[in-house]
């Protein structure tokens, strides 16, 4: 094999009370990249469509997270990576993830599978390094992993794939502005109270027992976030009003999709999840803000193979 | 049924990562207690054995307890409740939780079971409340429910009933000396930080899906606590050696049981469980502490009727 085509999917992290910890993956938004092997012992950015973003494999999350790979392996080989945006830079549902985590994806499939998607992810996290400051996992996980990811630890990295409830859907609301991953992180406290951190792991906990005993009724109950949330939704647009009005149309749960602007809304079954959209929708289209609003399952298996 | 005797066991809370909010079951450490009607329309403590405890039903938390049960369907009965304490007081393995889980059950029996035991937690609650000023759950529950229970939610209640894997034991060293609940609460940092936070609740994460997954090693990484247990560690004698040498003995996780002094090892099988509570007896035989030193499964069914 000597080139791949691969679509790489959006991700939601952050997921409430599962902050910097738990993602899950999305079926219908993602970048779909080629990635070929070249005679130049090069790694190249040979095109970028959707997006304006940097040709220069070292300031490319693709490019760095491949040239991570290929130190590890030891290899000199060069490849080309072709990169069709089809996610915005900055929307908060993993765009750089799925550039790093596709490009890391295409290029192992290449040199014949020398790592599991599982050991793809500290390479992969080299691209969210570049992109944030911050290398991390809860985005380029889900990612390749597919389903619910849960990162229990960074030093030594240790991520676990989670089931994933059948019926369960994505709304995901992007407002058209930009938040930056490094000043949404800037506004956040350093310190938080022991009594909202105990709130905060009791809801995790009953999360993950929702998610093996598929209770949807606990999951929504569960997805909370009283840390970081009240924090971060004044930069974004209507949040309160939005998260009413998901919740009162039967969502699960609302919150911030990884640093925002974009939202989600956790649903269950079609149905459901199209009413959410749909109020969300009207919504919107009153206020003086461009949007994009995506509805979705959970994708269990991640990146996939395209050609 | 005019008469109950019941075993209510020790219970193991604050387990490591689960700090407030997740505790399990004991089998063969815990309380009898014999909770009979009387004709005197009066909630009596008429005999406790083993430990030099209030007779006064107010300021009993096995009579408290019974009172809100009592208050809460409305009725005039009276009960005298017999306690032979096997659990020391102050002991951390829930001494107050036993007496108090133990007669709102027993009381609940001979009514004719008006509430199922879920629903007892909160009564049982006011036990706790009365003995160390806090009305937690992770106590009461477990003895209640048997196994893991977590406690997602105080504002409203809601606690989960976990898994328990077959093979866990739990060794638990209780040396003789008196730490209050109130006196080790009151060391607690009331802020921590974000990132120990979030390490926090990814470990509380993974060990939920640990216990569903029956992944001895996966819970063994994630029993750690690096927010309650580094302060509360300095007030229980040789603490650090002794999760030294239980780790080396190859327990999964080792930390402290409730507020102290009782520190629990969890091992997995009969074999293992034996090796660590001989290598930490012989420690600490050669210091210059009483202790007592118990060696249990997973309780899976909680309180059991005697007779």
């Amino acid at each position: 094999m000597e080139q791949i085509k691969i679509f790489s999917p959006a991700t939601v992290a952050n997921l409430s009370c599962g902050f910097d910890v738990l993602g899950c993956c999305l079926d219908n938004v993602g970048d779909e990249m080629t990635i070929r092997q070249n005679d130049l012992n090069q790694v190249r950015i040979t095109k970028i469509t959707g997006q304006d973003l940097p040709l220069e494999a070292d300031k490319n999350v693709a490019g760095v997270a491949v040239k991570a790979l290929l130190a590890a392996v030891g290899s000199l080989k060069g490849f080309d990576i072709e990169i069709d945006k089809k996610i915005k830079a900055g929307s908060g549902i993993g765009s750089s993830a799925a550039s790093a985590a596709g490009a890391v994806f295409g290029v192992n499939k290449i040199l014949g599978d020398p790592f599991s998607n599982m050991e793809l992810i500290p390479f992969a996290m080299e691209g969210e390094r570049l992109a944030s400051g911050n290398a991390h996992a809860d985005n380029v996980a889900p990612a390749l992993l597919g389903g619910f990811s849960l990162v229990r630890s960074y030093e030594p990295l240790e991520v676990l794939k989670l089931p994933t409830p059948e019926e369960l859907r994505v709304v995901v609301l992007h407002p058209l502005i930009e938040i930056k991953t490094k000043d949404s992180r800037s506004i956040l406290r350093q310190s938080v109270s022991l009594k909202k951190a105990i709130s905060q792991w009791g809801n995790l906990g009953a999360l993950v027992s929702a998610l093996y005993t598929e209770n949807y009724g606990l999951l929504g109950r569960s997805l909370q976030d009283n840390i970081v949330e009240p924090v971060r939704s004044i930069l974004i647009p209507y949040f309160d009003e939005l998260k009413k009005i998901a919740v009162e149309n039967g969502a699960l749960g609302f919150g911030i999709s990884g640093s925002g602007p974009s939202v989600y809304g956790m649903c269950r079954g079609d149905k459901n999840a199209e009413k959410v959209r749909t109020a969300i929708r009207d919504f919107y289209k009153s206020k003086d803000i461009d949007f994009e609003l995506h509805l979705s399952e959970i994708n269990k298996e991640g990146i996939k193979i395209l050609s």
